[in-house]
């Protein structure tokens, strides 16, 4: 998935340099920034741009914090809280949201399990926290929208021979209309083999995929499988049809090209 | 739903007469039409226009079919064929898509009721169509979409005493940064009032609401209930995430506008 999504950008002009490591960065000319970077062979290069941008990721502020004088414990690397139900070590200390060790960093997962804690702590409630299921975007040019296990991850926890994975390079219409590439527009369902097929996992890249998925996020928690999913019809024309026209999989061999309109 | 629709249309600028019935259309000057009309009030009114298009709705043309000479019935008024899992009344003479009387008239319905036809026919299946909780969307600048009962006929249905209905106004992302008017936004979830509160309807005005709706049309035929829909986490930002966030009820009073991001 993450392959189309790149493949879309090259197409459309991002030049990729794979596997290289910044090692310098400096002033050039005309407000220009220099950038020198190791490749994978150790070989060293350099090149002026516009824009540095770093996207290495978040680290939890929690030194600061002084946890360990109180008995908070966190990861060793992140810093994140370890927490069960969002109760760290200490009993009557929690945490929610992206200071959380092992979660999806992401905002409605923030608010959601906030909203939770805060009932069970103060209204009798004891309704947790799901953190399996929750659907996400990658808001790039060509999105990239998913629910549930990667096939990696499914591969891993039931075994390939337990999977049956249905899969569709599809063309949205308004790619026809405007004559436009749709070669990366891909949809992929991870199933369980077994009748009648559960859905574990979904994924999508295309126009709207965040706003396709999140109905069938809702989907995957009533516990969609391949035969409701074919029981349900198509909205024409939409993106998101092709979710439910899904027929192919990948063990039949069969060319995945979705036809027609 | 159908007044927010044209109520957004009015507000950039289309201007709707309503409940006037056209008497005549004739050549103007320039390339332009006259038309004539009467008003409720039986006045008569004209004005010339560039374009006049009639959507007066379809007709099934089985009259030329002679199909009354073989024994199939028809509806008096429609004369679209009587049929059930579109067996017509001569066992041998099947019927699938538009001319079936009080289906959909759609696409994805027709296919769809060819297939599982087929299948039936040929290859042993039992299957049949499901016509109940079928999506569909009105293309209209601001799309609407739903699934399953329209509030009205759900209280004619179940008794609105039986009914809990959430609703919703919101404003999308990308209304806020373009500073554009939302108040034609709207959302509503028709569900049963008995516990978990079985979804029986959705229904959608705004952006990409064909694309939202779909996942959700999944959904329903899983068996989609407010507590299954409160437990989905939000795609952040979208404008499906709207759904998953619906609480205000209209029994409750409160306000349904959406605050915050
Ligand atoms: C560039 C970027 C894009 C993102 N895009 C998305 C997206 O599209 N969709 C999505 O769902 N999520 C997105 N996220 C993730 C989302 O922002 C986080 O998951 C969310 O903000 C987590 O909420 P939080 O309350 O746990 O943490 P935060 O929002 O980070 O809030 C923590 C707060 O604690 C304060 N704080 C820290 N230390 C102390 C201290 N010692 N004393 C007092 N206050 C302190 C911080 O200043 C901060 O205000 C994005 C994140 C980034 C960085
Ligand atoms: C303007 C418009 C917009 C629409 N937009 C949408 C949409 O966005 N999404 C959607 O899902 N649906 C849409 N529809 C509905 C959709 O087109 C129909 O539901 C669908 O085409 C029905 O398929 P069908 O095979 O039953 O009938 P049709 O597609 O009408 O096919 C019937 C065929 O039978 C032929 N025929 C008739 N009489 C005879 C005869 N005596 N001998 C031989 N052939 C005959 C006709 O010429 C025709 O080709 C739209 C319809 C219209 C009119």
């Amino acid at each position: 998935m993450a392959q189309l999504v790149t493949g879309n950008m090259a197409v459309k002009g991002t030049k990729f340099l794979w596997k290289c490591l910044p090692v310098h960065v400096e002033k050039a000319d005309r407000s220009q920034l220099r950038v020198k970077w190791k490749t994978e062979e150790g070989k060293t290069c350099d090149d002026v741009f516009d824009t540095v941008l770093f996207a290495v990721g978040r680290q939890a502020q929690t030194s600061r914090l002084n946890l360990d004088k109180v008995g908070v414990k966190t990861h060793p690397d992140s810093h994140k809280v370890l927490a069960t139900n969002e109760q760290s070590s200490v009993s009557h200390i929690y945490a929610i949201g992206d200071v959380l060790q092992g979660k999806p960093e992401l905002t409605p997962v923030a608010i959601k399990a906030g909203k939770l804690l805060a009932r069970r702590l103060f209204e009798n409630s004891k309704k947790q926290m799901d953190y399996e299921n929750v659907a996400t975007t990658v808001f790039t040019p060509l999105e990239y929208a998913s629910v549930g296990l990667s096939e990696e991850k499914a591969v891993e926890k039931h075994g390939i021979q337990n999977l049956e994975i249905y899969h569709a390079f599809y063309k949205p219409l308004q790619y026809t209309l405007a004559e436009r590439d749709a070669s990366q527009c891909y949809l992929k369902a991870v199933c369980l083999r077994e009748h009648p097929q559960k859905v574990i996992g979904l994924h999508m890249t295309g126009p709207h995929a965040g706003e396709v998925m999140q109905g069938f996020s809702a989907a995957l928690k009533c516990g969609l499988n391949i035969e409701l999913l074919e029981q349900t019809v198509g909205i024409h024309p939409t993106v998101a049809e092709e979710v439910v026209k899904l027929n192919i999989s990948k063990r039949s061999g069969e060319d995945p090209t979705v036809t027609g309109c």
